[in-house]
């Protein structure tokens, strides 16, 4: 039942070598991995306009400076992650090059950030997602949660389908809005080259009383939001097609055109219709409606928003379980997130982004708006961790013409962090959690890896001179009667060693006497030893025995109880059989040192 | 840490023998008996009241024949279970009296309906007590189901600890709330005597236009629900100190004198002071202000009616567990409703009542006002069987003397009929689930029974001709790697057989060739065979490799599985090794006919 419920879900499970077909294309990968960075313009203008309003309308202006200087950190992380992709076509993730470059401990630190944060992207898109829903159809806001982790739901089913599925199903809903924005964007600015547009936008650098460098660096360090998920690429490039880093870094490329062109797009819009940001309305709806009017192209705009907002959380969804992968090779995450399930993504991964985001959800309640600084910052730290490790190869390796790649890399990471400083001065009260958030992860994984390392340790043997011994075995079979199972567990036991031992545990006289007068009469050619229990126990009369077997059989080695397992025909009627089989099993195996054999017994009726 | 809790919350642990310190005393058994019966005089008048309102204030004058008939009743229920005792000094509940005169198929009628009663009585009660709290609290009313969850959680703790500590606790508020309402009923008495009075009750003996036969039937059956509970003393003998029969037939006469006379009072109090059912306070409440106005006597009947409501279900946590075990002893229930806990309770007993009850509250969300009638029905139906039974029984045994018991029976017998049939005509929307439920639970004890006697039958062995006989055995191990786990795992196989085969699951030709080359180098003396596994799957291949290893080993038979296990020393660790063993013992125990043995690895760091 379970595992027909899985094939539907999942789809048949795939073998090893048809891992190649699931590789990405450029135009798929575009989809798929700049969902989140896309759909941050859906915010980016309206968090610097938030921040500017505080002075007034007349300091509006300002949000065109502010959108080139993003503009330009954005051409600046294209250019330097151009390089990454490069010098790491195996997958030049934050977590590799700072490991790679700078040690594993500021890997770590890159790492644990990104992890987190990838948790933060499904849980802030899909409520992001969910405002966009409720704002359309306001009766559904009391299901706000169940909503967003419906999507998380799905999101989780269908990664677990496979990334090439879920491609196919995400492209168009990108491609959609992009095409959707850039219409909006031509349009708008064709309307307002024609003198069609009536709005009288703030002056164009007039001084504005009370502006502040504090102000312009913290409204363009929101701006910077509309940055998150430029790394996505990066991290994926063992999932392009051959040859994938050139594909890649295309793709890279393109998304950084789109991005920008639609970022400045819209900032330049929001000028010129001199619009201010409102509580109920986002910047880019307004936009839509003065260009279009409240038609059929302002409703496909504000639907593939929303849409693509659901998205973003996607692609989460492939780097997280990446990224575990990597971490789980280098012993620092627990092994299982290196096993590729049945359609070839790794489940584990997959499985664990989706509960950590749909608890995140719960425990917000749904609003994680206030996450989004924490979000970015999240993001900033691996960035020049990132930057700074490739500024570190190309002075060790000093390949040709290394010097102006030394550069570019070095203005990456003193703008990313710049950045990172400006997070941390202007929102402190949003971002102090990545002072804890940070340190636990940290400590978890290297817990987890000095775990590994030492068992590791432990269980290395000299191949030349550790060979197994045979040594003596005594089985003790714990009985309540003499039954057709009994016979069969001292018949199994008898196969084995002549060294067999039954015990009975009895809790008064009569019971006991019975029992020993029966086993005389059996003759079954086993010794019966006879417990009595004052407490009803079963578990310390029989822990006590083996404690004594234990003294005795110092020498001879092995103890093995072996415990007679019903296996009944339906499963409900495992709740009449088998409590204390697993009482015994689950007390022995934790604290003594012997090995437990369950023979099991079918059954027939 | 787990068990440290344990050891607070319920105690330590007691000998056996200790069992007879558990038994109770007639007043303590008073106390942890009655508290059901008793507090049914908190609403019994009342839902007589209810009924008649209707009809206008006029008709309130029939609640007195309404309330001796009630009386009478109650006399005859009385009388008729002093008889069962006698008759059943070991335990006399319905359950026992019917299946050992009409039958088992009766028995379960009423051992089932009483079974799913006391599930009622503890839900119910637990409910109207959090009404009484949240009356005077209401600023809690929000609380409401996790208040009655919080009460059942105490009730279910207390339980666990053992019955007499519980008495001990339990007992004060009973004796308190009786003394509260005798006082009540005397002083109220007494001030009518005296003229203080200056209410004018309804007109006695008036001809009430509109009254009908079913209307005063109605009326008297809802008067009935304050006898719910009266049985709960003969299923409890075994309780009892010694002599237990006649100390537990004293206490039934003497609850059923109190019983009487709190319910009469009340009834005679709120016609003389021409009382009628309000929405939001109940009559007891109305009557305690007449007689005392709102100071501390007043606000003290009220605490210890809310008090001794709560300890109604107590009463419950007292039956259940008992007729649980007796089911169970004849199988019909689960074996483990026969363990005795640490404590000497039925532990297991009181651990499913407080769950169902538990979930009980949830689904009805708190409001289980509406399910008094179907306890009410619930508790009739054993008690018209219990008499039909001592009927059949005085009939068949013809003791001297039978005649007279043999019609007390019948009256008892006749009359509880009665109201049964009333309670399905007069109420049938709110008892209807009786059809549903006790077919269920006759169904589930039904087939509980079969599978019990078809295991039996299937276990039985001739001791004379079947004994145990020594067969071949191959023990199969799954191997990783070359590890001291595998050495340890390989030296244990050894010590029991010659025929040991170790098995790698290998998912490339790189691995596989690495392990092979490894293992002929190590050279353990076992032999090593290699599957390819092309779905990175562990399991199929080895299921796959053990039918081929059946097939060949038919006739030596035994096949075991050695599965090494890591026991970490942190109970964090485990999400880090075991999950692939975990599995494999999952699928091959759940398909295969093999045996599998778990040996033990304690790691150190």
């Amino acid at each position: 039942m379970l595992l027909r419920l899985k094939r539907f879900l999942i789809g048949r499970p795939m073998k090893s070598h048809e891992l190649g077909d699931e590789k990405l294309s450029k135009l798929k990968a575009l989809a798929i991995l700049s969902s989140d960075a896309l759909s941050s313009v859906a915010y980016g203008t309206e968090q610097i306009l938030i921040v500017l309003i505080t002075l007034g309308f007349a300091a509006l202006w300002y949000s065109i400076p502010i959108s080139i200087a993003v503009l330009a950190l954005l051409t600046i992380l294209v250019l330097s992650y151009r390089q990454t992709i490069f010098s790491y076509p195996t997958g030049g993730g934050a977590y590799i090059v700072a490991k790679d470059n700078l040690g594993v401990r500021t890997g770590l630190v890159a790492g644990g950030s990104l992890l987190v944060d990838y948790i933060l992207t499904v849980a802030v898109s899909t409520s992001a997602a969910t405002d966009a829903v409720t704002s359309a159809f306001p009766n559904l806001h009391p299901y706000r949660i169940e909503i967003a982790l419906v999507m998380i739901l799905f999101l989780t089913i269908m990664n677990l389908r496979g990334i090439t599925e879920s491609a196919q199903v995400l492209a168009y809903p990108v491609y959609l809005f992009v095409a959707g924005i850039f219409l909006m964007i031509i349009v708008g600015l064709f309307r307002v080259a024609t003198g069609d547009v009536q709005a009288t936008p703030a002056e164009f650098g007039l001084d504005v009383s009370g502006i502040s460098l504090f102000l312009l660096l913290k409204a363009f360090s929101s701006g910077c939001s509309a940055l998150t998920g430029v790394e996505a690429v990066s991290n994926a490039i063992p999932s392009f097609k051959a040859p994938s880093e050139k594909n890649a870094a295309s793709t890279l490329a393109l998304m950084g055109i789109i991005l920008g062109s639609m970022f400045l797009g819209i900032s330049l819009l929001a000028y010129f219709y001199g619009i201010s940001p409102m509580k109920d309305v986002t910047v880019v709806s307004q936009i839509a409606e003065a260009a279009f009017g409240r038609g059929p192209i302002y409703f496909f705009i504000q639907g593939t928003t929303a849409l693509i907002l659901f998205l973003a959380a996607n692609t989460a969804y492939a780097a997280f379980p990446l990224l575990a992968f990597m971490l789980a090779k280098d012993k620092f995450m627990p092994h299982a997130f290196m096993i590729r399930g049945d359609r070839l993504g790794f489940s584990n991964g997959i499985i664990v982004l989706g509960l950590l985001a749909g608890v995140l959800a719960i425990v917000s309640n749904g609003y994680t708006e206030n996450l989004i600084p924490l979000y970015a910052i999240g993001v900033f730290i691996p960035f020049t961790l990132s930057q700074l490790g490739m500024m570190r190869r190309w002075y060790r390796l000093k390949p040709q013409g290394w010097l102006i790649r030394f550069l570019v890399n070095g203005v990456g990471m003193v703008t990313t962090l710049s950045i990172t400083l400006i997070f941390l001065f202007t929102k402190f009260s949003q971002v102090w959690m990545v002072f804890i958030f940070l340190p636990v992860v940290y400590v978890m994984f290297q817990q987890i890896h000095r775990h590994y390392m030492a068992v590791a340790d432990e269980l290395r043997i000299d191949l030349a001179t550790d060979k197994p011994e045979a040594k003596g075995n005594t089985i003790v079979i714990p009985v309540a009667g003499i039954t057709r199972v009994v016979m069969n567990t001292i018949s199994y036991a008898k196969s084995m060693t002549d060294n067999v031992i039954a015990v009975y545990i009895g809790f008064d006289d009569e019971d006991i006497e019975k029992m020993e007068k029966k086993w005389e009469e059996w003759d079954c050619g086993v010794r019966l030893i006879v417990l009595r229990s004052r407490y009803r126990s079963i578990i310390k009369p029989l822990v006590k025995f083996i404690e004594t077997v234990e003294w005795k059989n110092s020498e001879t080695g092995h103890i093995t109880i072996l415990i007679p397992q019903f296996i009944p025909k339906h499963w409900w009627q495992n709740i009449l059989h088998n409590q204390t089989s697993l009482l015994i099993r689950y007390y022995l195996f934790k604290y003594k040192d012997v090995t437990i054999s369950t023979v099991p017994y079918h059954l027939n009726k």
